[in-house]
């Protein structure tokens, strides 16, 4: 049974993932719909990108994802479909593409041509939703679009090293559920530049001298038990499920105690730098 | 296979929507459960009836559709099964249905009766998924409640002429994710009154004089690329997906630049009037 | 076919529930997966069991139900399945367990070891997910896990009487979408103290002193209608559909008029006492 799923910024209340649900299943009867995401932040690409990247992978080969953020047809934004690493991707030429196959080289791109000239101000409903059941049906990428290889590229914003190869600026590319901060700086970019040696992250005016695997990782379990409620708060830097330096507070919640965004200060694209001693 | 939409103001995070779903998957295995939203204001009838509106005609004939909004049963509050383009809709007679059905005439209204002795603060639960699932099942109206022809009736804003023909008076009846302002004024109510005249639409201290087919058609793609950013935040009318005039912000975002509804200072049922020359 | 229940901390926007749910599809094409909610507070232990609880009893017997709340593996929480009700949950070792078990004896429980040795950060993802299919695919505890009779234990806020058999104490331990205010006080409870008696319930600096039924019990509806409106915003008690009594307020909006929550300057863990005469 087909797969397609839905990652966009229609948000929880809308009419929107509904509309596009019953489309779907209007078309197929036999599809899962599965919704990865309706609160991207409005136009927000990066957030997507970081959504459907760490998502898509889990998914079966052959699953079909829809991508409604700032979809709409445009003389610049057209709209694609497109197979990598063995997925579907359907999307508007805005340069998400770019950053999604940054490391996987797509297979095969096409410039959808079967609905452009469907006048909508609904993409995902109107073209979006008749791509992905035509793919789930088992259709070919040829026969929505002409194949091109060009795609609208945006600056992804990766790390730097200077010169003298012992600083590494990054920067923040999402804030999670929990408030923490999540860097552009991966676990193999770190390790190719720090090569073993001790570093200092520095995020603002909080800093950080060592790097853990997983949360519980900085929290000291032989601090007596009617104690440990202390450890709760603590902030930390670890390697995150998405393979990124993440700057994170111990069980942390935005609505109360904070979280690492507003106790540190960070925000969206703030930079953050690594010096190696 | 049966499909059991549901509409409700429970809200992303209490339990009532999964005990809603578990109890349709005891009754029934083999059923489709689509969330349409959840996140309907409290208590707010008229955005529970633009959502479904828009939402279910996208759905396959025959689907079943529970809407959860203030469906407590009560001396006046009785609960009705209604088929109505070749839909099925289950809620209470609170006046949802009168405006559901304001231009689509139901084929039948039962008021259901086989559950009517049952106390129940969670009616959702106690009483529509009963209803549904015997629907699924392919029961009948007739057998759960009593054919009715009078039904609860709520004013619904409905946009006003004057009588020189020169104006129309209309309200903003809902705010979407983006804070885009959806008024009650239709694409066919405009064009009826205004035959081809020039127009000035005002709302509060904003105004426009011209109306878009979709949000990108404001925007000026002639501008030089570089400067393209600053098309972004543009005001613009538009007839949106659900057939009505909508003032927008191109690319808004409520939560960092603001969207119509902040920007413009609108709200829920505040006035739109658009004056023709 | 197998129905795996979600319940966690990951809030709407992140991609951590779609990624759960892609790979039980890559495990399991054959399976519903049901989203309780994923809108608990971060590590809110009491919040997800009031959610838990309150939802699973709905579904099928054997259903599986995960839950993702501070289910990272330490020292000291290490990850259980369980047996219950005829249930399958899937949580770690923090205290989730001895409140879910509270009324109802565990048929078995084992301590999770054959993924002992992933050292993750996703919990959820890496772990629990695995053991979700295995069950779903009718294997048993026994293979996962050693069998273990003593689990973490979490004081429950439970309510207090008084040596003189006249005053309950109970605490908030639920605020819902409305705003309405849950207490730990059952219904069970009250009768047996109560036995009938008059009472008034306290609570900050409110009172009441009946419960109803259901919410619309508390309205009047011979009030002439026009004068109706002015029974919403009326505040009341009642015997909610978990069982417990709940303060409320008549169709609250916490985004407008304000809720229970708000009005009475009621928060989490609260004290609330009924004084029987």
């Amino acid at each position: 049974m087909a797969i397609i799923t839905l990652t966009t910024d229609f948000g929880e209340k809308d009419y929107f993932a509904g509309a596009v649900k019953g489309a779907i299943y209007s078309e197929l009867n036999d599809v899962k719909i599965v919704d990865i995401s309706h609160s991207v932040s409005p136009f927000h690409i990066s957030e997507a990108v970081y959504i459907i990247k760490n998502a898509y992978k889990n998914f079966p080969k052959g699953s079909i994802h829809i991508i409604g953020i700032d979809s709409e047809l445009t003389p610049e934004n057209k709209h694609l479909a497109v197979k990598l690493d063995e997925h579907y991707f359907i999307c508007a030429n805005n340069g998400i593409l770019s950053l999604i196959a940054s490391e996987i080289k797509p297979e095969k791109i096409v410039e959808i041509n079967i609905h452009d000239k469907v006048q909508t101000n609904f993409t995902v409903l109107d073209v979006f939703v008749k791509v992905a059941c035509h793919l789930a049906r088992g259709g070919t990428l040829e026969v929505i679009g002409k194949s091109i290889q060009d795609i609208k590229y945006i600056k992804q914003y990766e790390p730097t090293v200077n010169s003298d190869k012992n600083q590494i600026l990054g920067h923040v590319i999402y804030i999670d559920n929990y408030g923490n901060v999540v860097t552009n700086i991966s676990r193999k970019f770190f390790e190719n530049v720090g090569k073993g040696r001790d570093f200092t992250i520095r995020a603002r005016n909080t800093s950080f001298s060592s790097i853990h695997e997983t949360y519980s990782h900085a929290i000291n379990f032989n601090v007596e038990k009617d104690k440990r409620q202390e450890e709760d708060g603590k902030k930390l830097a670890l390697f995150n499920s998405a393979g990124f330096i993440e700057l994170a507070v111990y069980k942390s919640n935005l609505k109360t105690v904070g979280g690492a965004s507003t106790l540190f200060g960070l925000d969206y694209l703030d930079t953050i730098s690594i010096n190696f001693e």
